[in-house]
């Protein structure tokens, strides 16, 4: 008998049921909204200097979003996926009346005192955010196309923590009212719609099993990169409290 | 007496004026309206395929132009500016209601008998249009931002192109109607509007002799890709007519 195992099942291309299964294991297994920092965050135990840091780092992940999808972009020969793509860049940066999403996070970080000039030159926010956010950039740069796409299904995951944000935020801190979640409640209505865009895209692109796999390593490793910044947020500020040179420090009230 | 000779005159900041004079030199050297096969494009001199063999080849630019603008836009941290370059990829593409340039280029190659999958395939394309246009996105990836806002600047040159096209081929082809130079007349008013932001820009931009150097540089890189391309046309399918394996071939008729 030789020693070659059988490959068969592990090279079998999954049925979309099966694809789609993978991905969300995904989320159920390292989705950031299992990162003791959001239970903090949710839960009312951070004081303000705390989540204007959490505001202000989130920035850059916010403000990185609409390059990382411009990026995606100017990659696709297809002009359907570019004039469907296009609309996540235009919610995030506004188009005509619409402020867009990175305005409403500024009326966020404004709420909780930070000087919008500072948080928009991103000088304040952890290193670790930084190469987070343009780790992300990068990826769908140089990532093949489908794979670029699955690396913004962490929106699948994306409705619960918002909702749980909205009403554990507005519970325990008095300065954040309704205003201040304009953010998370429009992205309510639009996560689901992109992330079933992007579902159906991959599940008609990813041909081969190695191509769903590496979908689902997308997902895994923009898990990666939303929770590391919990976890710089969490050393810096929280325990043991590390802020490193340069970063944005809280007044001590 | 010293052999170094003074580089004063050479490296002192252009004026704003001296800068746009420049760019617009550059223009006035080697834009494409000044290239033999525009001359016999409008003046009626090409056959139909030829006419089919320039809009076939030059869709692979204009298919490239929003991933060009998109590829900008992913490099920009400024929001402001991210918003206003953005409209240029919706303009091509179309949004909503307006179906787009490269859309209205579609019903050029359908009135000139071409099949929109070949045309959209590219693969009947000069390769040499294919480097040219491809150089181009690249460049914009790739050069300071400044630079590549600046490779759009050949857009002042375009309207007299424009004006000269939709009169010269109006009046010298009955396969070319007023439906048909759609593109053509939107960009009449587009391109002025453009140009002018992106001449503003990089006169605010460009802060050294060298930087406004290579602006300029950048326009003389964007007229070769213009010029090349119109060059492999004239070779493939006017003198001496050797059209390469592949490429689109005219029916004779």
């Amino acid at each position: 008998m030789s020693e070659r195992r059988s490959t068969a099942d592990t090279t079998a291309l999954w049925t979309p049921d099966e694809f789609e299964a993978a991905i969300r294991a995904v989320g159920a297994e390292r989705y950031h909204d299992k990162h003791p920092f959001h239970h903090l965050l949710h839960g009312g135990k951070l004081n303000k200097g705390q989540v204007a840091a959490w505001a202000l780092n989130r920035y850059c992940y916010q403000s990185a979003v609409p390059r990382k999808d411009a990026a995606l972009v100017s990659r696709v020969l297809d002009r359907q996926l570019r004039r469907e793509w296009i609309h996540r860049v235009l919610e995030h940066d506004g188009h005509g009346d619409d402020p867009g999403g990175i305005e409403r996070w500024l009326v966020l970080t404004d709420a909780l005192g930070l000087d919008r000039d500072y948080v928009q030159s991103m000088t304040g926010a952890l290193p670790a955010t930084r190469f987070a956010v343009e780790a992300y950039v990068r990826f769908v740069y140089e990532q093949p196309l489908t794979v670029a796409v699955a690396s913004s299904l962490t929106e699948l995951f994306a409705p619960k923590i918002h909702k749980e944000r909205i009403s554990g935020m507005l519970e325990n801190y008095d300065f954040i009212d309704d205003k201040v979640m304009a953010y998370f409640k429009k992205r309510l209505v639009q996560a689901p719609f992109d992330a079933d865009f992007a579902l159906n895209y991959i599940k008609d692109h990813a041909r081969t099993r190695d191509e769903q796999e590496a979908c689902v390593e997308a997902v895994r490793f923009k898990c990666n990169v939303l929770w590391s910044q919990l976890d710089a947020l969490h050393h810096a500020y929280v325990t043991p409290g590390w802020i490193p040179p340069g970063a944005y420090k809280p007044e001590t009230t």
